[in-house]
């Protein structure tokens, strides 16, 4: 499985092209709008979440609600675009001369805007900012929805959540299932599972909004269901653990990546770290703890699956940094797009989007690629080979 | 630039192939070698140090001590292989029968032993280990020296740390240049920068070793030189610090990677993470501060590149933890192959190594691939285009 | 440069996603639209080419008709997809019983119906010929279509012409120049260079089709300007000469592929063959044949690329062959959807553009990849210390 | 499947590393030798096939003549490197200023060595020859001998023959299995099935050495037992058939590829092309005739895989062509290295080993990847179901 993004931020559409999910697999637009909905709620969100209720046509590679084995593509119109025709369209200016509105040499601290300039020859940063812009999320969440169905139908659940969040740190994060933590996530306006810090995140956030500012956080996706012997230690770019360092690294404004206890792993000694091993017949081999957050040489262990990242504060602010205008190489205050005060809870459901992708990814390829009959078939007769091996 | 590694820990050799380093790079093996060895110091290690001392062959690809632009292969003897002949020899045991020594039947926590039997179906767990073993780095070492020789042509210079070991941190960790990051570190039997905490990190390693226990820790690297623009945000699998994760997640044992302040970024409001822009003519663009770590957007802002990664202790302990026999099911006190009880220290050589592969990828992907010459003159006028943009 | 295509022949569009597109390329629908066009035109092409007028809309990638360095999105309608929403739908049946139309049961000899079907466990193998059929061909069209403006930004010329077509075999197929070459072959009903052929060819459409039989042919891509050195033999995988045979061969019914005198290089003895090198301070080192057709060592040797590729005759017949019902397993005569009686004129268009696109792709990648301005300069400084090597 | 192979024609070794080979494969050094000596036999071989009795040492990846699934190394040493040490080692001359032997500065015809030498900035030309020689499809013949072996466990055979050399055509090439075409073409000093042409062929090899020339030739591979549906026509560059055209293409000298009836489908109405489908309830769907040679729509049909390349004649010949030194720019004639005046024999034999890479390697992607044993049975479960399908 592999898939191609495409789409600026004001341009007319968002797409991706995902090729290789296999064919059998039930899949309705709404399964996606669930996903792309989830993205858009969050306390601190600006007006663009309110403007812009996305929704995905689905123009290929699905028929009758069940996938083809052909690749899927999904269109997410930018409803905006109507105003931004002129700004951002695709053929050149009637007018040669005429003078571009909107047009940007003021790079923001903390955004890909110099950098692209630089590197793409851009005068107008307007070239880079439409793209690297986080609306491309959008659609990695849209990909993300397929590959939680396709995780669905094989037994695997995806969970995510906000851990932290300008400081401030949720306590209380245990849960029975990952339905439970589904559900409390679900109406919490900061998709955390501590009922005594929401509020509390929530003012931070309001705080950081009154004074121009922004904050970030850090989110944990869980996954339950896997199977052991996923990824390999045998090529150290096999490795599952790293793939998915890479996806949590890859999202907008992501700094870091970790894995079960993660950076703890530093302050504790080996004997409170591993995991000790046992095994009953009914569930097989399974570990008394998960310090290694469902990973041991890059594999999936077949414990639950546990990844966290941290998102630095959205770099768009009220509250102006310093920069340099390009064209004058004069000081200023950095300009300001619309923005969000904090994305962290959007982020939680991103993140949640790749670990999906990424296992998906790993789990078709290893058992099978091209029909859901065969890729259930092979996993059911894996983890019995696994139970009593 | 692409590499694959192969070799047992216990096998005859270890091998790499280095494919796409571009012609006319000067490279003899005491390059490579210098790196082995800094791996292969450290205040903790156990035996097989001392009996190694590693020693790089170049079979191909380098001609009077310069590339030729066809692919390198640097082959490692492991020495130790002449009393492992009979129990890791490739041929087929001459008596069928003979019972076959060493065989491993108990998977030991934190280890990829149980995963990797059930995924390649092995009764003897040897089959894993042996692979899995982090014996495996002293090839990605060896991969990695040759990419510090490019960058090191292409100006591009890289030093390493620890940062945290067994939870004794380093506070004093400032440096004047990365030449005295690396005197300093060269000659600290822990890597640490601070000289105060130097002497604690290592009793902290006796003291596990004591307990038949074992430490892990934070490493960081420091890469400084590299040109703005290199990586980019048009797709998400382009992105230069999402491959930097993968890379340092994929080293043995490692659980987590950061970049600039890293998990930091969500304590702290927007306004003080986002790094300011100023512009002088004989630098051109750089950042008040560089809490960004030296990327935004996924791509290099010019100021130096700070990556961190965690190590979880070593898993191999002789305070034993709880396992199951996969013959008769039964639990048993993990069995212990030789091991260090730290190895923190040569983790922040192979993080060095991993780092500087994928930025000597990039650059020389970016800039021209075939040969240094060629190489190091568009660095050089993509530099000057920066400086004035 | 890579990119992505998607779309079921009677589904709602056609869509392809290319990335990897250096910035600063001036580019416009209409640059693609003309590639559309040429591909639908040539005697004998079905009813379809008349009712369906291709037509491009790019939605991502290009702003005022300038490429952005981001991923550009293509997108082709079926206008026939009004009649079919019923049948392609990507929508679950509102009638779960309801009875799906046009399911065909019966493979077609020559097409992929059958092993697809297997493949993805598909019982109505619409499922497979939606997305197997060359009308896929469109967007890879459009995607050379940017290749080709790529191309010629960077001084490299490409044309295509048909030399032998159900027997027919040109002659005369000498011409002065690329765009003489292009002239001709653009007013020819058949893309053939040879004005005393053209009549028999079509002829041999015609007696094809009303025989309910069709008719094959052999197409010529040449490419003018590509500088030496592109493409490598240091690796297998790195051969451009490879990389063309495997794009030849993944067009739809192609089953052969050579470069230069091909086939006939069996035939003739060395000194026959390999083409003396010459050179002159002004051009460099030329040859004074071109048996190689351009490629020596899988790299260019900066003469004309010659590239040839042979197309089976269009496997849907109206003079039935047999088959087997899948349901049934009882034989019948091979259905028949729409059909032209020969398509090899347009494959010529579609053999240049995927040869564009691999070409493109390498010279993009070799010289620079993020920016027109950046590796037009790089060719040149290349061609310049070639030509006095 | 992947991997990379390394090594100079006069360097100490070739090498290949062998990347994603399941574990539980009996292999053992004599497997792999068998094939070395037979790309080594052949009418018209110059002096090095008889100094150089190539030997592979598994330095990796197999214990106990099974494979480990961690990556497998072959070594094959340059037993001629004794003589060359001086010209070839990896380290810097002690004297720099001692003038390098055997430089060579007159690129050959039909060799990679001009165009090589200005890609990588090679005054010296052995830089460039050294690596661009067909030396290095030992290694490939290795990696394809690890791949046969792979194939064979699954039930899969490959043959090869010559079909055409210097212009004389085989044209008795029927045989009742691939056993007895091997047995024939084994003996055959030209690999060819037409016991009446071999003589021929035989004399046109000498002919051509008496006359300092060299010839080239036609060498077809076949493949019995490959499942339907391995490939996919679902993207272009899925296609099966695809990758072989570009395997072939990238052996040394090869300039063609076709399948099935190949260039010959330009000749035939549709209907004497398309091979009809019969259905039986012990063998499942075949079909009639097998023009298609395997595969629909760049998938395999489960019909014999029949592949055909041309190699060119090589191009080192006593019979000098026109170059040009590149010092002095003056004319002279080709220098010439040691040669074969016909090689088209020892190609076959790659050719069968780089088929069965492709096909090895997409039958292990798609029915399991880990071990033998999972991979044998999911094949089982596909034929069955394919049988009644």
């Amino acid at each position: 499985m592999r898939y191609l993004t495409a789409g600026e931020s004001h341009g007319p559409q968002l797409t991706t092209i995902i090729e290789g999910v296999p064919a059998g697999l039930p899949l309705v637009a709404d399964d996606i709008n669930e996903e792309l909905a989830r993205r858009q709620k969050g306390h601190g969100r600006g007006r663009r979440m309110q403007i812009e209720k996305d929704q995905v046509q689905i123009v290929s590679g699905v028929r009758h609600g069940v996938t083809l084995g052909s690749p899927i593509t999904l269109v997410v119109e930018n409803k905006d675009f109507t105003h931004w025709t002129k700004i951002m369209g695709a053929e050149p200016l009637e007018d040669e001369n005429a003078e571009v509105k909107r047009v940007i040499s003021r790079p923001r601290p903390g955004h890909a805007d110099l950098n692209g300039a630089i590197k793409y020859n851009h005068r107008d940063m307007r070239n880079v900012l439409e793209r690297s812009s986080a609306r491309e999320t959008t659609v990695r969440v849209a990909a993300g929805a397929v590959a939680k169905k396709v995780l669905k139908e094989l037994g695997v659940e995806v969970g995510g959540h906000v851990l932290e969040l300008g400081g401030v740190v949720a306590e209380n994060t245990t849960y029975e299932s990952l339905d439970e933590l589904r559900e409390k996530t679900e109406i919490s306006p900061v998709r955390c599972l501590d009922k005594n810090v929401e509020k509390t995140m929530m003012e931070a956030i309001d705080t950081a909004k009154e004074n121009g500012d922004s904050i970030g956080g850090v989110v944990e996706v869980i996954v339950e269901g896997m199977p052991v012997g996923v990824g390999s230690y045998t090529h150290y770019d096999n490795k599952l653990d790293a793939k998915l360092a890479a996806a949590i690294m890859s999202i907008n404004a992501f700094k870091g990546a970790e894995i079960g206890i993660g950076f703890e792993a530093a302050r504790r000694p080996g004997s409170e770290v591993h995991d000790e091993i046992v095994w009953d017949i009914e569930r097989g081999y399974t570990r008394r703890t998960n310090n290694a957050g469902g990973f041991e040489g890059g594999m999936t262990t077949g414990m639950p699956i546990v990844v966290r990242g941290v998102m630095k504060p959205i770099p768009t602010l009220y509250k102006p940094l310093n920069s340099v205008d390009i064209e004058t190489k004069e000081v200023f205050a950095a300009s300001i797009e619309r923005s969000d005060s904090c994305a962290v809870p959007a982020a939680s459901v991103v993140a949640e989007s790749v670990v999906a992708w990424e296992l998906a990814s790993a789990l078709v390829n290893q058992f099978g690629q091209d029909n859901m009959d065969v890729i259930k078939k092979n996993i059911v007769q894996h983890q019995e080979r696994a139970r009593v091996f």
